[in-house]
């Protein structure tokens, strides 16, 4: 929003081009955040890169390469507090300090903790002048998944639901297709396309019996499939769903408490499923907590959640969800029994309802994208 | 959406100008229609007028009214066809002939019986040319309850809901108090401030003890009180409430059934409270069509629903309603059993779901409104 901003300074101009740059990574980079670098002298733009896929080199070392004249007495932006330590690539910082940059503007410091100021030490130490915090909240928003998962090690939790006007998922015989039209669907698609994995319940395989790959056109798009998971308790996954006959093509963890039957989970194995113990909470369902837990750890920092209106309930009642994106259809399918997004137990009071802050509205059509906020105190 | 276009012709600037001087009408030419004037005479705005009040002057002859110079050979701009009869005030063509009109440019024709291309032949027939069309659209939007009264008999039927993002009319103990910020709330009394009646159903009596009337500052508004309608088929509603308490002061109507205890509909009469029989429909209840038939020939043109999920779906499964304004608050309240704002039975297919349009999407601070219109086949 700040983008419409009316007189941005031409320092901020510099760091919107470099988080532009950034987003080019997209979920390539993850675990990795998404950087992005410019590098100016006498106004103009000598060169920009980013950091392409996770492992490869960083932003600060393409842009360096990108140029075709003298780097010496540059500005180089970059959208994150170059990195200090050697890990699948050299210090960026030593590459900066080698270059005969003259000065650095960061919008934020690294909150990596191998990182977290040294970047800034190493470059200040060689004589280059450092400012950090110029759009210091567009390059959170940005790496919001990153920077989640690298202080919590757990992912970033986004929830889609799909309702009518009147609030339902499904009709009350369960009949859901379709309520979005073709470009939401596609829209979800997208949505799929940048998150790590995406997380569903038995109960919408049983329902929906879904794919749950990312079937953008890749011709048009750089299409990244995401991690398939499914909390599914009992292991009750059915051998003849579409997530289990493809499991070779698109990895899929299943999600199981002690309570289910080895000679099942063995023959989902042999399938080509990775199947994974975890402790039960208070209710008898596996701990969404031991969940994400399980999948921080797999390196994935962003968690897409396609499930129904029970799975969804246990989310917002722990406080788990980050942003929730809501897709509204313009028609009216009525309903006592008709599930709705939330199911569960609900709150008691309407003040202690979970309070969301709205990011953007989106005319899909004639459908309509909400994209809310989780607002944490 | 068409005042956005870029180019519009000059006719076209002064049908918008006439149109809006019409919506100063407002409510209170119910019911009648809304109709405003522009008079111009060799490029320059000569007076325009509005139809004020039912039985007061029509907009054409407070146009002529206003204006300071010679109107003889001026064009008037009318947002519907004069009329041709003596109603409550002379009729219209007949002033424009005497006025020296040179010409007539109509949006439309005036579909009562009584006018219906008479105005249009009484003008013609007196030498002054007559064109009829120019923003047919916009002149029926304004004026649709009008319309669809005059053409059916029946009011404009709008419905209100105001819902948390998840759906949720009210938690699953009933709490509703307050869903949606101030913003949205004097936004309803602005809705309540153009429409005819309200309507609602005891169970949201019994439930929420609302005032039901309008609260807009009338030093800031010109307040107009809609009659209250309450379909109520046993007569349950109780003294203490706060719509008996106050019928002496708002007109109140409860419309019940041949089963109502006539003792307590005595004790409300004497409270002030308009009392009605209806026939029941299969269900039992008051029957919808009796209702906005009787509500119709009180001469009430447009009647806004408030009510909970049960009186909504009768109105949606019998297709009564014309247009949805949908409140959303940015919150998740959760809940099973939290109702929605269409509950009863509901339709097996999606596919059966009602159709809507989106006519336009507002920001009321955090709080989202949608305003929806039925697709009629």
């Amino acid at each position: 929003m700040s983008w419409q901003q009316n007189s941005i300074s031409q320092e901020e101009n510099y760091m919107y081009l470099a988080i532009e740059e950034a987003k080019l990574g997209g979920i390539f980079t993850a675990p990795n955040p998404m950087v992005g670098a410019v590098i100016v002298k006498d106004g103009k733009i000598l060169g920009k890169g980013h950091h392409h896929l996770c492992g490869e080199a960083h932003a600060e070392v393409n842009a360096l390469l990108s140029c075709k004249e003298e780097v010496k007495g540059a500005t180089i932006y970059v959208t994150l507090e170059p990195c200090s330590h050697y890990g699948k690539t050299p210090p960026c910082a030593e590459a900066l300090v080698k270059s005969g940059i003259k000065k650095v503007v960061c919008s934020m410091q690294d909150p990596n903790p191998k990182v977290a100021g040294k970047g800034f030490e190493i470059l200040r130490n060689a004589g280059i002048e450092v400012e950090c915090g110029l759009l210091e909240e567009e390059a959170r928003w940005l790496n919001r998944a990153f920077l989640k998962h690298i202080t919590t090690g757990f992912p970033c939790i986004v929830v889609k639901s799909a309702t009518t006007a009147d609030g339902k998922i499904a009709t009350s015989t369960g009949n859901s297709k379709w309520i979005t039209n073709e470009m939401s669907r596609e829209k979800v698609h997208i949505l799929r396309n940048r998150m790590g994995a995406i997380l569903t319940s038995i109960s919408t395989i049983k329902m929906d019996n879904p794919m749950l790959n990312c079937r953008l056109d890749s011709s048009k798009y750089r299409v990244h499939q995401p991690v398939r998971l499914i909390a599914d308790t009992y292991a009750q996954l059915p051998e003849e769903s579409q997530v289990a006959q493809t499991a070779l093509e698109y990895p899929t963890y299943l999600f199981h408490s002690s309570s289910a039957e080895k000679e099942h989970l063995e023959k989902l194995q042999q399938m080509g499923i990775h199947t994974q113990e975890l402790q039960t909470d208070g209710t008898g369902h596996i701990s969404m907590k031991e969940l994400f837990n399980f999948v921080g750890k797999m390196g994935i920092n962003s968690v897409l959640v396609e499930a129904g209106g029970n799975l969804n309930a246990t989310l917002w009642e722990e406080d788990w969800v980050d942003e929730f994106y809501l897709f509204i259809a313009p028609k009216i399918a009525g309903g006592h029994n008709a599930p709705t997004c939330v199911e569960g137990k609900g709150v008691d009071k309407m003040d202690f309802a979970k309070k969301l802050s709205l990011r953007s509205i989106k005319n899909l059509q004639d459908d309509i994208l909400l994209h809310f906020q989780r607002e944490k105190k």
